[in-house]
């Protein structure tokens, strides 16, 4: 293994976690605060919005629906990481000015996926978070730049990363001196083929033991089926999470991308209700 | 694949699903009724109990336990699989009378692990539910000898088995003319070792919606961790569980097998009030 | 872990190998004997033959081919472990009357699959080798039962099984007096779809590193098409095999089972031309 | 699936195969020439070297090694991917130049990786070939960057990635314009540890089956120990490998990063040896 050197980590529970993730390296949760939503507080933070901006009647009426449903902050891609060469790969620029009028529109803050080192500045000049998406989490250029920025960054766990790993990629942002990083559990890869990837909702509970970062869960990409998201999205608040992000179309058959995993309006709506329910029978809130 | 011939199957979802165990073979939900508690019902049923019968006062103090905190079906090995011939393999028929004795103290119904054709009669003589473990879930002529009773099968999903072979298993029972099959979902093997195993809560839907059988799932065995069982617990029952099946020992640093996951008496008794808020906020019962 | 106790393993290479099986509790190699050919020595013996034994025609055709092209040793399933009940589960003790005449009519032993501890008398009357198949590799009492034996067993990777764990079964075999086991790796199960398994064929020398029993390779199940079978084969050679167990069919395109991974007598001929190139290489025999 | 737009791929085999790296899009393979040394040709070629530069010292022992055992092209890291940031990162840039003289010193073109778009033009300016590593493998800025380049690519695969997704990483690069892309199997995640990853040589005839360009194998990383990687090197040009590509050090026992895996110069010198033999018994050829 390479990862035999973590700088003094902590042992919790037989896994040595690297020094400055760990739990026992500072007294409590680490709250990252975006526009006074707080990941890692009481509250449980609903993040939501389309895979891609595709235009701007689609992030608009999405965005719209979003807020009036009570989710707090506005997802969309506009660089898109896409297993095919041929697949649509974003807007670019012209996503991030459509994510600032829907955040101007909406007062929803932005997340939005960052790829390449040199995006970096360009992305954090519009973006609230910064996203690293699962094929980068081992990015190690990229992890070392935003750590530089003193922005909050959402990790999400590579497809592939054990715990260790993840938290060892968190450590590099940190390392840099930003300690504003939200991880993101988001389904990973084994023999099942029902479901798009295996939502591994143990990380909830795992992650929160051996670290005092906020952990969310992607109930979409996780199972990878509309109908999935809201039980799965229902599991990972009583399991502990500290939020959810989800994929949410105003129109998901005629999505671009994730169409089959975008909740509707009207589902997203339902859904936020029962998630009330389950936040408080754990002494959670979703505001 | 040799699973190509499922006689007739429904397709759902894209996928092919066996003539007998689908859902769309049968109007409404199998009820498997284990005097008078019912799994698949709105009831979600709570099975608790050790790893294996180990002697007379573990049982019973284990036992009283389980009953005191509300706990309605009592688990204990009495043949064990271990992976090593070296490890302890279980009391056998003394086991079994034992757990004669817990039942008639308590009346907790009871199941108990069959591994072996020669062994079905014998074991269906004492037990309430004959369970069917993770290794041998393609024990195909197991499958078939327990087709033949008329009683309740608990059916372990195999540490590598797809939700298609596990359905498939399930209708080798069924086949035989036993409708009574409870699916358990207990973790799958996949690369990530900080858990025992990877619980797969996306099973829970995913089975429910594919089949009419009712859907368990096993927090000990699924995380291998004293600690993460209480909250994958209350995420199984928020994902849609009909029911959980959970290790307690009276004095888990004393077990034989299993002890790093077995529940004390008093986190069970906890688990058990949490439980039911949960159970409440998706619209069941724990009685 | 379950298999924390193996009574006095020995430690290699930072793996604990229980102590019947492990490399250290030995001299040297475990030779089995079969009729004379030998696994474990400086040959490299070629099993082959059906998948399933269907009739008198198929199995006698296809026997004379394998005999024919230097095939060693004649496979044939009688009862057959299937997925669904709904295909093909063999013909039972008509089989293996079958494989006896084609014994009879070739002199190649027979190597069969037992599933059920209740068979194991009336199969062992009949076979040379009885073979454990993966779905049974951890079905303990089955174990037992041929461990009991005098005979070789051929006992088959389970397709999620760790090398530990396969170590482990063989004890169970070692520990009832029979030492006469050839460990088969056939492919675990992974994510990877274009193919039937993932043939592991690093597990040939890390099983010699740790045991003195021989090692065999099946690439007909670890692959699943015909046409990477004879790369497969030679590769396991290369990586020090002491045998392959191959599936050839008199007609591959009617086979009841498997036929899209079996070879046709043909593509057997020439693979054993190849093959002895192969082992004369790595200063191996073919006979 | 993301993947459904292959832009008229070719189908192979039951796979979709994307229409530039498909094997049908070219009537025969492709080759990649570096200095005359000719990937996908007759000839096997063997690419040897340490993990990382280190110094001066161990770079020039270690390539005058590897010349005079017979490899044909120097590895050698300056940027490494290391998980922990705790880790040895590589010398950088002075790295680079240290290559460059092992270059002018023993004639042997160099291969090393590159992580960062904005490093790409840098690297290039000494490598003859840019690796690309596993954790980069869908890093698509990275890929598109590096298809800008007129220079050979070598393509290793993620842990984690299908052989779908690798073709697809592939057509990336090829899509940008640059054809000389030589793929590398080095070895996935699975469930098994007694090895660092599952060396998946069924990925050689598969992508060869599917692709006209080059397939190499990583026996190093596919197994993490020096033991190991005689049988696979010597398994994997059985199965029709176009190419090696292995750790040396002079003195592994010291090596800063891999030294487990490493081999001496005289085990790499016997290895060659061995390789020859096995090349020949397949029609092939080590210059």
């Amino acid at each position: 293994m390479e990862s035999d050197n973590y700088n003094d980590p902590a042992v919790i529970g037989g896994c040595s976690v690297p020094v400055r993730v760990n739990r026992k390296s500072k007294p409590g949760p680490t709250i990252v605060d975006v526009k006074g939503i707080t990941f890692g507080s009481k509250e449980v933070v609903i993040i939501a919005g389309p895979c891609s901006v595709e235009n701007h009647e689609q992030l608009m009426e999405t965005a719209k629906a979003v807020k009036s449903a009570g989710g707090m902050i506005l997802r969309g891609g506009a660089f898109k990481p896409r297993s095919s060469p041929y697949n649509f790969q974003g807007l670019g620029e012209e996503g991030l000015k459509l994510l600032m009028e829907a955040r101007k529109m909406t007062g929803l803050p932005i997340v939005t996926e960052v790829m390449d080192t040199r995006m970096v500045e360009l992305i954090a000049g519009y973006a609230d978070i910064l996203q690293i998406g699962s094929r980068n989490m081992q990015n190690y250029p990229l992890l070392k730049e935003v750590g530089l920025l003193r922005k909050p960054i959402l990790l999400k766990r590579g497809m592939m990363a054990t715990i260790e790993e993840f938290l060892l990629a968190a450590e590099y942002i940190l390392n840099q001196g930003n300690e504003q990083v939200i991880l993101c559990e988001r389904g990973i890869r084994t023999f099942e083929t029902t479901t798009r990837n295996t939502l591994d909702l143990g990380a909830v509970p795992m992650l929160k033991h051996l670290s005092h970062l906020p952990v969310i869960v992607d109930p979409s990409h996780g199972t990878g089926h509309r109908w999935m998201v809201p039980p799965m999205a229902k599991a990972a608040v009583a399991a502990g999470a500290d939020g959810l992000i989800m994929e949410v179309h105003y129109k998901p058959e005629e999505a671009l991308c994730d169409g089959q995993q975008s909740l509707s309006p009207d589902e997203f709506t339902r859904l936020m209700t029962d998630l009330k329910k389950i936040a408080q029978a754990v002494g959670r809130d979703i505001c």
